[in-house]
C-alpha cells in the first residue's frame, strides 16, 4: 500500500497491510500535526503532493526497504491538502520477523520519505501564513515536516 | 494506558491514548505471534502474566520514559492468555515531539518490558507443547517473544 490520500489515514488498514503470519513485528510511525511550531501557534497544515512523481519515490523507497531487509514488508500514506491539528499527514508501518528491524527500517523509511518526496507544506499560524518548501529543500534535521524535525 | 488483557488489542486505541496537539510523532510497536520458531510450525501461544506485578514493572517502565524523553507520553498494553497465531501479544505507543525520540523511546520500552515483566509463554507447536520461560530470562537477544528476538 503506497497512497496519497486527501482524507484521513486509516492507520489499521495500514498496519494491517503489512501483516501476516510470518510477521513478528510492526513497527508503525505516524507523524501528526502540531499546535505549535517555532514559537507560533498553528491553525492548520496544508500539503500540495505531486501525487504520480511522490507515489513513484514511496514506491522506490519501498523496493529499497523489501531488498535491505529481507523478509519485510511496508505500507506509506501520505495526506495531500488540509491536515487539521492532531491528524496524521504521514503513516508507514514496517513488519519484519524480528523488532530490531522494524525499528531501523521503519526510521529509514520516514527519513527517505522526508529526503526524497515531493512534497511541499503550508503552515496557517495566528497572524499568517507560510510555504514551507519542499520536506527534501530543508531536510536538515529540522525540516517542520508534521512530526517537526 | 498500563493493562494486561485476555482479548484482542485494541491498537488504536493504545495510539489514541499517547496523541494530543503537541505529539508530533507516534510510534507504535506491535509485537505478533509468527507461524513458525526455530524451525517448528506454531499453531498458538499462551501467555501467563502475573499481573499485579506486571502492571507494576510497565508503569515503572513509562515512568522511566517520560523521564528520560521529556515531553513524551507512552501506552502499553500485553496479552494474557492464548493468543492466535498473526494477532498482537504486546502493543506500544509512544509520543514525543520529534520523531527521533518516538523511535527511540519505543524501542527503549519493548527493550525494557522484554528484561523486567513477570511474563511466561507457552508454545503450542505442531507435535508438542512447551513453556518457554520469562521473556525475562531469556532476554539474550533471541527470547522468543511475539517477535521471537
Amino acid at each position: 500500500m503506497i497512497e496519497i490520500t486527501d482524507t484521513i489515514i486509516d492507520v489499521a488498514a495500514v498496519e494491517a497491510a503489512v501483516g501476516g503470519p510470518g510477521a513478528g513485528a510492526v513497527v508503525t510511525f505516524m507523524g501528526t500535526t502540531r499546535d505549535s511550531n517555532r514559537g507560533r501557534r498553528v491553525i492548520s497544515l496544508e500539503y500540495e503532493v505531486y501525487a504520480e512523481m511522490a507515489v513513484e519515490q514511496l514506491t522506490g523507497i519501498a523496493d529499497d526497504i523489501r531488498s535491505r531487509w529481507p523478509g519485510s514488508a511496508v505500507a506509506m500514506v501520505h495526506r495531500n491538502g488540509k491536515v487539521e491539528i492532531g491528524e496524521a499527514s504521514v503513516v508507514i508501518a514496517v513488519s519484519t520477523p524480528h523488532r530490531a528491524e522494524a525499528f531501523e527500517a521503519c526510521r529509514y523509511a520516514i527519513d527517505q520519505l522526508k529526503h526524497v518526496a515531493p512534497i511541499w507544506k503550508k503552515e496557517t499560524f495566528e497572524g499568517g501564513e507560510v510555504w514551507i518548501g519542499s520536506l527534501a529543500d530543508c531536510d536538515h534535521g529540522d525540516d517542520d515536516h508534521g512530526d517537526d524535525d
